[in-house]
């Protein structure tokens, strides 16, 4: 964990935006995967981490905001946990890492809150996502399950948005180490993809690599020769020459901080000439939403100018028709690139998603849309330096959302679809990079991970 | 998955044991790290898979054993569904591959639930370990939380435990596979086992091998030069000459079943003459363990019979002292190993440890010990062919443990404390084998990961 003195400047902050209540932060419990003594990787709850640092489970805390005072609840480990875990420290000395005050048994947790309840101070609390969490709330508040959502304490989500998405300079060295474990990830998935190769050979090793460094994965790993399906998680084929590999992932490292690339290479290593033309799109897509990457615009004109670099590409080459800026208006480029430019990362790959989308991308100025594709866009806020977002434009040809839209007759002034036929097998291709919004623009986070395609076809080649 | 009729045939056997009322099966859901949207590897719970074969979430089946009728709830995918994860079978489809007759959407599942009970019919589930199926079991079944142990089928859980006891050869392929890549996973941590390695460099690699092999770790890799600590998953050191290195991982096949090996090794390839007794001890006890197992033992004689292969081997290096049966009947070899011999192994590398150890590990004949040591025998019951068990005798130095039972004067006709000082910064060893009980003794499942001393030296000094 980083020193103490980041979480009580963290905790400062967030004690200057909240005045009243308790808040409650429920630290993550282990994830059982077949059993219950037999657990995933534990991760502990990004906003535990954030603003206490201590990373196992069975804690919870809470921070009067009424009278400054804050709390750590956990257990002290006794002789059978020395056998089998190791020798601990205390739960005393585990809050003073974090700079924190009190500690207690977690057994008191629950009186501490009914106190405070029965005088009837609010308790704050952030959305639970894991069922254990949720059992654990319906304990110590006394809500049922159902209504646990519309108890959630939105002022302490807004606040904690506000603190969690300007980066820290220790939080961006953090992610410069994700960003070089991912580095080696993606290289190394470039010298696999050869014809005969089964994915899941490849995204077990760099998922090994990305282990290796320190931790884990930062989200499941994305990685086919069917790209078009934008989150692939099956790694069951053998590469074909002639495919496109695409993969998509990111490592944690061990303080969880979070990277996140795609590249989209040729299986054996050459490019076709009908890939390197749609792949020269998507490049000139990612180089755009690099350059207008600022501070002060907002993230979803950075969007819209993508998507339209991405249907005057594809008019170029015939398969998108009309004007470039009426068709990204009707939303024509979304049957091509159905999701959003990006997210916010940070201790979260798609930073404090858990708090809601509509909190962490949009505000009261910039609101969401209902529009196919323009929909799925997770961040759309004006840009701030300190900010750290991942550029990640696409084209795909999903055969199934193509037969949807002509048998519908969806925006048919803006795509040939006679042309289209020709792509049907073509797959997808996305290319991702991680962005910190400086004070004059933004800058890509560490080396930048080979994108040019002769530069691609090289390393594969070799 | 296996054809139909393997599912079909094992769903017979249960209907065999069981005439009366509806057995549910609840499939795992898929299980978040940091938010609802970002998962570990999905693990479909192993009865689910054993009894249904269908790994994916969003899936429950039930059994109505008075009309032995059979059912999957699921739900079929869209448009989106598609975009995001490719194109799906319909889960009429799926059902079929199961052999499964009926299939219904999801939301029939409850009212299915609630005619039953309305009829006055017993509802038969197992017991769940995740917070999701506990919330679903509470909705479902309109249980609370806190009743749900209390409501668990005994009779469900013993006539599961029987059936899948007992291994099929289909199994045993899968379980050859697993260990396979688990022999690749620990002589490649033998390799690795350099002075100035970082554990967790090692760690994440072997469990990227088992990610390249198919699926995933079978368990949390212990890994560390503290092997006294039982289950290390503390991978933060970095490896000093003159230690010994305990490696502890398996890996699960794509179908899920599980390896699990133990291998204990010098840093540098070189053991010290105190290491080699050591480690002889050890050694000496996996391969009596190895060559007890048969048909018609009971597995509490092994362990205790390897207890004193153990404690005679101290005894001979003036650790221990006084009669050798009498000191395990005391449980003194438990300073050096307080955990039980082995455990069975199949889809789970605990295998059916979810249903409870009272059911999987004894019965009316073998009943649990309360005795420090035997009372972490998990399994213990008569052997049959067809069980797969590990066997992992160990020898450790805990000093936490060893000065409390020198302050409390535990065992001391058996134990010589001032002999032990030297051994206080030892460590631990621990040697483990997957084996399958056959009809007239016992095999060691694949080739063994080299064991012998001499081998292990060469493999590292390499």
């Amino acid at each position: 964990m980083f020193g103490k003195s980041i979480y009580i400047n963290r905790r400062k902050k967030l004690k200057d935006k909240i005045q009243q209540g308790i808040g409650l932060f429920l630290g993550n419990e282990e994830s059982p995967m077949n059993y219950l003594g037999n657990t995933y990787h534990f991760r502990q709850d990004s906003s535990f981490l954030y603003f206490f640092g201590l990373d196992f489970p069975g804690l919870a805390a809470a921070i009067d905001f009424d009278s400054g005072e804050e709390y750590i609840f956990g257990d002290d480990v006794d002789m059978d946990d020395i056998i089998w875990m190791g020798p601990q420290v205390s739960i005393q000395q585990n809050a003073e890492k974090a700079g924190v005050e009190n500690s207690a048994h977690s057994a008191k947790l629950g009186s501490f809150l009914s106190d405070a309840i029965g005088k009837g101070r609010k308790v704050h609390f952030l959305p639970p996502y894991r069922g254990e969490n949720i059992l654990r709330l319906q304990e110590l508040l006394g809500i049922s399950t159902a209504s646990i959502n519309d108890s959630v304490s939105t002022d302490l989500i807004k606040a904690v948005v506000a603190i969690r998405s300007v980066k820290e300079p220790c939080e961006m060295e953090e992610i410069k180490a994700a960003c070089a474990t991912g580095y080696e990830m993606h290289v190394t998935a470039m010298q696999m993809a050869q014809p005969g190769v089964w994915e899941q050979k490849i995204a077990g090793t760099i998922e090994g690599i990305a282990a290796a460094g320190g931790s884990m994965i930062s989200f499941p790993i994305i990685l086919s020769q069917n790209g078009e399906t934008l989150h692939n998680h099956d790694h069951s084929q053998y590469l074909k020459e002639g495919r496109l590999m695409l993969t998509d992932a990111g490592a944690e490292t061990s303080m969880h901080y979070a990277s996140d690339f795609t590249r989209t290479v040729p299986v054996g290593g050459k490019f076709t000439q009908k890939q390197r033309e749609i792949y020269e799109i998507v490049l000139a897509a990612n180089n755009e939403a690099h350059k207008l990457t600022a501070p002060g615009v907002t993230y979803k004109s950075v969007h819209l100018a993508v998507a339209e670099v991405i249907a005057s590409g594809l008019k170029n080459l015939g398969i998108m028709k009309g004007d470039v800026k009426e068709a990204v208006n009707n939303g024509a480029h979304a049957l091509f690139c159905p999701h959003g430019l990006g997210h916010m990362m940070g201790l979260d790959v798609h930073d404090m998603e858990d708090l809601g989308q509509i909190y962490v991308g949009y505000d009261e100025e910039i609101r969401p849309s209902d529009q196919f594709g323009l929909a799925a866009l997770r961040f759309a806020k004006r840009l701030e330096p300190g900010y750290v977002v991942t550029n990640e434009p696409g084209v795909y040809f999903i055969p199934a959302l193509i037969d949807k839209w002509k048998n519908e007759k969806i925006n048919t002034d803006f795509i040939n679809f006679e042309k289209l036929d020709a792509y049907r097998d073509f797959g997808g291709i996305r290319l991702e990079d991680d962005v910190l919004v400086t004070s004059s623009g933004s800058e890509i986070i560490g080396e930048r991970i080979p994108i040019e395609p002769d530069e691609i076809e090289e390393i594969i080649s070799k």
